[in-house]
């Protein structure tokens, strides 16, 4: 065997690993007996010690060194794996395991600090929480700096979920997008009010989405029902999907009173998993055998969730199709009243409940704020007025109290700091696809009507899917698209969408 | 840390561990995609061996060697488990990693040829490969042979699932326990002819079943539905369990037409779940946290469902409960009709239908074939002739076609040698059980008729349960009972509960 062969050998072996700890993370949130809950933690503490402990190798450190000097032998699939490798060896054995205690240690205490302070409004509870927390992401990413090549704190943060995007860049497409968001979102949320949304109330039981669950999903190409099907669908409390090509699940909340609900979340994380079971069959076990980064999964679960879930083609498609599954409770309801409900505009506080439009706009107030706190412009003590400020800014909502305000979010109790902007890089990748796709394929959008959605799936499994984690993001959408990171296309997307739908 | 201390912080890691092995391998049973199986298989071969090497970790020879030199300072708990911990090192260090490579290839090869073979009724097609296994199998048990301390291949065979039991002292018990059950099986055989069993065989839609499977478990004192539960009950092909402590889940199959299949099967899989709910909670990621052999695992499974189970005092209790459960679908049946059919005996062909009284001489005729096979005195060409032989003169059931004869079970193909006599020792020890019980608790079985389960159970909790691998089997049953291994009390339960039932 070769270096690089040894090391694709042990790179199967973790990887198999891992993905063994993803179902019992799965099995967790779904079947696992209540009484579980503490072995299950220490059997997890131990799968990610030993997975650990298999990485930082020093073996591998040795067999990355003869691999590199060989390099030249290696084609361009090789070369990214010694690349993705070496990366990640030298981020984990570069980092004292003090620390990374010290870290996953005052997580658990931030998170419980948060739970806490958000249950009560509280935010001076978790301040100094945060503040520790902040400190050690800033020491960890001090010393990341170097093997990441990047330059300040806060882009080594966003290099561990978008590779190589830099929060400068970031500011321009955002900056860009939020001129853009800020007019729509004032136009059709004043148009919105006068839509009747009674019938997305309907009470639906839960049996009845179960069934429509499973047809969606199969709709976009998700297989939980063949003999050869690699997907299932099941019930938790915060959705998620997980997996690695042939196994891969999502998850579902069902609201009796709110089927949209759940039929949306069932295409954002079909979008997610799709992604995966679609990655690179021949980079199996491979460290290029991944997704490319968190902005660009987001992107896939947005595409169906927005683009194809809330198209007015896609609902002149399914509608009638719903109706049957539920016995035609929506009989009389007409088309337009659906696809103006599916597309409602309401400027909110809460993130997670907000619309197309001003999904974007919470993002960006995050983004700005990580920013700004960890360039040192503002402290952690200053983000409850700021983040009230911009959200009076941006947003035109008034926050009351810090609760549905800077305590909204678990991210950053829970150590995550430089993810947010991957949510809203998601909508900027999905624009600048979606005017590709109508270069490539000129009538994707109309067919949607005639239930054709999988040729829509295939150009991203082909585009995007089988390219796996063979380019850094922002090199991808060069690729795809031939253009730098914009937020035009996605704005033009909205645009065109909503004057289309509310006229 | 002390070396024992040490060794413990490393048999939990191990421990938890392989416990992850088991929800991976529950899943891959319940609810895995089917798309996953080759995933799945590699999944789990790397867990195995990691696994494998955290075990043989010279580290662990060098732990062991000083806190055995540190032994009188432990106490029995400490010395069990350096023994038990010593004991698991040498065998797996012992045996050079060729041998089991060609063993575990070999078990493939044989299983694949076992359920062509049985498919086809064609023993030949099986012979070769079954020879192979089996010299396979000699080979390992020579190596283990000076580990164990035993002296002869059988007995080290035994050993595995039996510690410390010799093919003698089977052979004892076996041929008391034969000499007894077939003039049973013969007298009540006759007169079972005569029962209606017609109201067995009535339609209980699945949806009921799953609700008795839940309300018979919860009766005997296995949760799962409470807010503290560490059970489960999920559907598979073939019933198991499996889990620790904490999460320990149980599995049924359930048959529209034969109601008694599954309930009964969720008494058995109860008896094993308990067992392992119930070890002892200051043991956990000890060597000594485990059941004390397959035997005494199998005694806790068959007093659920065999001798509450098959009361008539359970009956009486857990008819009228029943009735309920099902719409009245049972009413006007009377006791007896009911106690009898639940107390059938037909000598059979096959195992896993049979009865209380002839499940045993099956078991008997795979010891004796299995004992003389590892001495020499047949061969593995003749199987298929004493097979039949056996059955005719201990069962009075004439064997037509190899593939109801000696391919009916899973286990030699697999490379189970020595697994056999644990059902019918689990029977053994349960008339001792029994014995011991009515001595304790006088009105214990007339109690089950008022739904007083629970009391029963704890006596096997605080007798067996809790004692864990204290003790070897052998000594177990001593300890609790004050005898030797024997038969009779078995014998004596059984002549007294079927004429009870069928005068």
């Amino acid at each position: 065997m070769t270096a690089y062969e040894e090391l694709l050998s042990k790179y199967k072996e973790l990887k198999l690993f891992s993905t063994a700890g993803g179902i019992l993370y799965w099995d967790m949130q779904t079947y696992m007996p209540p009484g579980a809950v503490m072995l299950r933690s220490e059997q997890l503490g131990v799968l990610t010690k030993i997975a650990h402990r298999m990485l930082v190798d020093p073996e591998i450190g040795k067999l990355l060194d003869l691999a590199e000097k060989d390099k030249d032998a290696l084609d361009e699939v090789g070369r990214r794996n010694i690349h993705l490798y070496r990366k990640g060896y030298d981020e984990q054995t570069k980092l004292p395991e003090k620390l990374v205690g010290e870290i996953a240690k005052q997580s658990a205490i931030a998170d419980e600090a948060w739970k806490k302070a958000k249950d009560s409004n509280d935010w001076k509870s978790f301040e100094p929480e945060l503040q520790k927390s902040v400190d050690l992401a800033i020491e960890r990413a001090e010393i990341l700096k170097e093997v990441k090549g990047t330059s300040t704190v806060y882009d080594t943060l966003i290099d561990d979920y978008e590779p190589k995007m830099s929060a400068d860049e970031i500011s321009r497409v955002f900056s860009e997008l939020r001129d853009g968001l800020v007019p729509l979102a004032e136009k059709y949320s004043e148009m919105s009010t006068k839509v009747d949304t009674s019938f997305l109330g309907k009470e639906i039981p839960i049996d009845i989405q179960r069934k429509i669950a499973v047809d969606v999903a199969t709709t976009v190409g998700y297989d939980t029902t063949s003999e050869t099907a690699g997907g299932r669908i099941d019930e938790v409390e915060h959705p998620f999907t997980v997996g690695y090509y042939d196994d891969v699940r999502i998850t579902v909340k069902y609201h009796v009173d709110n089927f949209a609900s759940a039929l949306f979340a069932i295409l954002h994380e079909a979008g997610h998993g799709l992604y995966e079971q679609n990655l690179n069959q021949e980079w199996k076990y491979q460290p290029l055998g991944e997704a490319a980064s968190a902005g660009i999964h987001e992107s896939e679960s947005r595409f169906l969730e927005n683009m194809i879930g809330r198209s007015p083609e896609f609902w002149k498609f399914y509608f009638p199709r719903l109706n049957e599954l539920t016995g035609n409770a929506f009989s009389g309801i007409q088309m337009e009243t659906v696809t103006k409900a599916a597309n409602l505009v309401k400027p909110s506080k809460i993130r997670i409940e907000a619309d197309e439009v001003t999904y974007s706009l919470h993002i960006i107030i995050r983004f700005e704020i990580e920013r700004d706190l960890f360039s040192g412009k503002i402290e952690v003590s200053e983000l409850p007025q700021v983040w009230n400020q911009k959200y009076e800014e941006y947003l035109g909502v008034k926050i009351e109290t810090d609760t549905e305000g800077v305590l909204q979010d678990t991210h950053w109790g829970s150590g995550l700091y430089g993810y947010f902007p991957s949510y809203a890089l998601g909508n900027i990748y999905d624009g600048m696809w979606f005017e590709q796709m109508n270069k490539d394929m000129p009538n994707w959008v109309g067919n949607l009507a005639k239930g054709e959605i999988i040729p829509a799936i295939d150009w991203h499994k082909k585009n995007i899917h089988v390219r796996s984690n063979l380019h850094d993001p922002g090199d991808l959408a060069k690729l795809v698209t031939g253009k730098s990171l914009t937020a035009k296309p996605f704005l033009e997307y909205l645009k065109a969408k909503y004057s289309k739908i509310f006229g």
